[in-house]
């Protein structure tokens, strides 16, 4: 009952300084951020020792050392978080902005304006970052948020949390606009996820155990992503070396994130020659191939070679390991990925001006691909200036969710005394 | 369990008929769309037989005749819905268009592709119109859609389901790409909208009991709004000739829409005159007016005067009754009207520039209006050609809700090879 009351208290807070927020104008929202960036470099030290006491008790407690990696804030690290708040004050403001007028028969201008959603609430696992990064694009986007972290970097986020204050009352912009829960108790994350009436969105950022238990449990809108399956299809008019030098790329250039390869689809005209051309760079990678049966005949011989069952079809790996499966056509590998697909990002390797517009229209993504590495989905790389997650659903935003996706469209009515007749 | 097979049967249908329906080019969906214009003309006669069946029923029934007459399909309707499906078929196609394509500094290109959402739910009313406006509406937008009328109108539907069903086969489209649900049993609608892997989205036209339970119980996203509160708020600057036509025209025009304004906000400084002009056009219409205490002071020997309560500051009378409130400044009525307005559509009249910029941006509602009658917030008025429903929530569509609606934006990416570094 009193984390119910201390949610309670922290969701009006929010609905409050959203108020505010919306009504910012850019300079304002701008000189907090570059502020909070300043803060973050003047404590450097202090952020460094907070975070040296969560490390000393995750380590206690026996977190996993990929765990304790994310959660460990390097001088660079936050250097980084300094300079992405700078370059979220550099974005264009995307509030107030009129879109579309247009003169109607009636005579009343019909046009649309981007406002803020409102108040998003923030769940995230370990890394501190996510604090600042989220913040940061919540202020400028003149939204309010509450910021629920991992309970491993608690000490980290407070510090955080008292710069971001700092920031938003030099600037004189509510410091409720940012709220940092900070209790570690479970049920916290229970009332954020079903106090509808202050708050507007969700945004979860963390491991699909964290997701699908949000998604059983919230009663408020979520712009999530389950898992990345994500897929690359060697045409059988691909360009071969491009293909596995592209293959190559998305699957191992970073093997636990989200928009990394998981299942390899290859044209069976040119299975055999492209197989053999991507065995010699996984080889070296040690990838583990789990393959269909005609592609485990061409891999034969392979050191690492095992044979797919169905499950790795809709196996996200974050692993060296890849599923590959052969295909006799263009509509076979769209079907392929149309089923069993996460909707994250899907490519497809080929010289085809046909093909690679079928491709594009038809794999029902949040990203499609031609001739390029899935690694791209990214909103940096996308140009986005930032981004606070991915979407793989079809409502709202979709594909990786950048200021844009924070904010939405009202319409507005220019009238001269216009009545309907 | 036999309606549970039933609808996972029509869920599966749809599900593979929205597959080929995204692919389907503008010209073979305006034949669809033409063809089955052309057949509600030719059958009007036996359309208006179905009518009359089911007209009976509901008299037999005894159906409020509020709802016989929404019920009952006129010649002039019959018109309308085929001239309708004209409109919708000369309308762009939105289904494949690239937008927004940017160079990005590793050498790939990204845009966004304007997609179908998939498999649309409508769950309607009595009014037999919206299964051809909804039909229409999906088809240009390459959905798939499963449509759930009022039983009251089930023999009318299924003669224009079977028209709707020729034209799909005529122009080589999926009959199953329009489902209409043929049982009565109202748990085919706990199916519909818990079967979240065969529709992607719920739109409900109807009223506020429907929408709430749908709320209550959907595990699919909703295009919808509960109720229309709207407001007129009577500036310190308003012309006041202006906004007596205006107030009159949004209260009068019609009292059954959701757009019609339930609460008039009158500056305090110009309430005596504004009242006195808006009085003597109310009383033609034998307008209830309940008031606050300064208005009634004002109002004052008006023959149908009452006091209002806070409860009159959140009901949507649907009637010949309206809520008046003085306000001291424009922040009150801001104020009051982001507090208890369903954030369907809200104007102000006003001749000063400031407060109409401050009005447009502050008021978080769906519509926000300088100088014109609420009664605007419409489809066909804003110039979307056609309209599904009306949304008041925030994520996806927002207001007004025409074929753009019932589509998503995808990202595309068009490479020549490149890798992430």
């Amino acid at each position: 009952m009193e984390i119910k009351s201390y949610m309670t208290r922290i969701g009006q807070q929010a609905r409050q300084a959203a108020g505010r927020m919306a009504k910012a104008d850019t300079a304002t929202k701008n000189r907090a951020l570059t502020y909070i960036a300043g803060a973050i470099r003047r404590d450097a030290a202090l952020l460094r020792a907070a975070n040296q006491k969560d490390l000393d008790i995750a380590r206690d407690n026996g977190l996993e050392p990929a765990l304790l990696d994310r959660l460990s804030l390097s001088d660079k690290a936050i250097e980084t978080m300094a300079s992405g708040l700078e370059q979220i004050a550099s974005l264009p403001d995307p509030i107030g902005e009129i879109s579309g007028l247009k003169l109607r028969p009636s005579g009343i201008q019909v046009g649309q304006m981007r406002v803020p959603l409102g108040v998003i609430g923030i769940i995230y696992e370990a890394r501190p970052n996510v604090t600042v990064d989220a913040a940061g694009l919540c202020i400028k986007s003149g939204n309010a948020t509450i910021l629920r972290g991992g309970s491993e970097a608690l000490h980290c986020n407070q510090v955080l949390a008292s710069l971001v204050r700092e920031g938003l009352k030099n600037a004189g912009l509510p410091q409720q606009a940012v709220q940092v829960v900070e209790t570690t108790d479970r049920a916290a994350v229970g009332e954020l996820i079903t106090m509808t009436e202050y708050v507007d969105v969700i945004v979860p950022r963390g491991g699909k155990g964290l997701i699908e238990r949000l998604m059983r449990e919230s009663k408020i809108p979520m712009i999530k992503h389950l898992d990345g399956i994500c897929h690359t299809y060697i045409d059988d008019c691909a360009d071969l070396e491009k293909a596995a030098e592209i293959a190559f790329n998305a699957k191992c250039q970073r093997y636990g994130t989200c928009n990394t390869m998981e299942t390899l689809l290859v044209a069976s005209a040119v299975a055999q020659d492209a197989l053999a051309l991507l065995a010699r760079r996984y080889q070296d990678e040690k990838v583990e191939l789990r393959c269909d049966e005609k592609a485990y005949e061409i891999l034969h011989g392979y050191p690492y070679l095992a044979r797919a069952t169905d499950e790795d079809w809709t196996t996200e790996y974050l692993a060296p390991v890849l599923a590959i499966r052969t295909v006799n056509s263009l509509d076979e590998a769209i079907d392929h990925i149309n089923r069993y697909s996460s909707k994250h990002t899907d490519a497809i390797i080929t010289e085809n001006y046909s093909h690679a517009l079928r491709f594009l229209r038809e794999v029902d993504s949040s990203s499609v691909m031609v001739n390029a590495s899935t690694r791209f989905a990214d909103g940096f790389e996308y140009g986005l200036g930032a981004e606070i997650g991915i979407s793989n659903d079809k409502l709202h935003a979709r594909g990786p969710v950048g200021l844009e996706g924070l904010t939405s469209l009202k319409y507005i009515v220019l009238g001269h005394g216009e009545i309907r007749k």
